[in-house]
């Protein structure tokens, strides 16, 4: 038996926008981004695919991806869970910094080690900076210990996987076709995962926004073919643009 | 110790424009509804409510309304749940009539019968009727017997109450500030439970839309005073309203 599985990254947000580092930090999504989440519940509909479950990090630029997708494609009554296991990767002192000016600061191989090393995160968050997340009401269960105060890729699949493995994929062997709304780094973490791809070729993954990219699994939650954008075009483009990112 | 039930009943939906009997069927919020949502959450953030949890039945538009709201209030990333159990009432035979032309057909008494008699269902709905929920996915899991083909007020409470006991008392016995967002026959059926009003007077009682009623309970989950709507003024208007309806 197969299961399908559609990861969503959610679009343009307020600080996309304003070329900042986001992380952690709740920001919305901007217009820009409202439409993308549109148009990913349209190709959804037109896809015939039909989500009966859906999975969100707890950032709220990921739920209202989800929430504007699922409307459009008139499935918004399908069971929820959230985790902040699904949240973007923390990036750390690097929070609400402006990336064309942290690049000029510190140079291009310093940034691109942040952007994309696998394990090397940026310094961490004071828990007393502006963007700090310490005392978020919505990370109260969460033991201090293991609050992030900065992450790198390998961090984000250290506390990504234990939930795919406890709670998504009892879904999809369930037969259910899961919905997962989510992030840059948190979704490559699950590709990297899926696709079994390395520590040093993940760099280069770049995952568009706002284009539905579906797995059909087996029944050890591996793909039986590459993952398919949606629209698969527009996610060539969209992913050289996610790849130029902080360039300007 | 005490705990904090909301209740919130979704604005003005496509066929209350039309003026058509709704029941299971699952229309949207129309532009007005979405405004009533969103001062809603207005409300919920000005009144330094934050709930903690969010019901909904599996219809649309209360789901719409608690999206719109919570987006508002900031709050979108707490966890949500959705029950049947908190649909509005079925409107058997009634789904998808003009009110006013039911009421001119049928007479002021039959009509007032089907609205607010506490046991009187009006007519069953044929399976095979357009409006009929009968193959709708979202109630694969309910055993056909139970799937309801009409409903009174006093079926309503039979099948809601089950649920405020199994689900909704849990989390408010854990502390946490609940939202509750329906119906307004399903809310009339959970209020009727907390207040005690009795099955002749429940016919007099008419929830505004959009304007968020507020209970602080004790540990036997009974108000320790009247419920309270953060716009008391805007509260009064809306349930005049209410009573008013299918009267043009």
């Amino acid at each position: 038996m197969t299961s399908t599985l559609i990861l969503l990254r959610h679009g343009n947000s307020e600080w996309n926008q304003k070329n900042l580092f986001t992380g952690w930090v709740d920001v919305r999504l901007s217009e820009q981004g409202v439409a993308e989440a549109k148009r990913a519940g349209e190709l959804l509909a037109e896809s015939g695919l039909a989500p009966e479950i859906l999975y969100t990090s707890v950032l709220t630029r990921a739920i209202q991806t989800a929430n504007l997708a699922l409307e459009v494609a008139d499935r918004l009554w399908i069971p929820v869970k959230r985790s902040w296991r699904l949240n973007e990767r923390h990036y750390g002192a690097l929070q609400g910094l402006d990336k064309a000016e942290t690049l000029e600061k510190y140079g291009p191989e310093q940034f691109q080690t942040w952007r994309r090393s696998f394990d090397t995160p940026p310094p961490p968050l004071d828990d007393d900076a502006p963007y700090s997340q310490v005392g978020d009401e919505r990370y109260a269960d969460l033991p201090d210990a293991e609050l992030p105060r900065t992450e790198s890729l390998k961090l984000v699949i250290d506390r990504m996987l234990p939930y795919w493995f406890s709670d998504i994929t009892t879904d999809l062997a369930a037969g259910r076709t899961v919905l997962v709304t989510a992030h840059g780094n948190s979704l490559r973490a699950l590709v990297k995962h899926l696709d079994g791809i390395s520590d040093a070729d993940i760099a280069e993954l770049n995952i568009p926004t706002g284009i539905p990219l579906v797995y059909e699994l087996d029944d050890d939650f591996r793909p039986t073919a590459p993952g398919r954008y949606l629209d698969p075009e527009a996610a060539e483009a969209g992913a050289a643009a996610v790849a130029a990112q902080g360039k300007k």
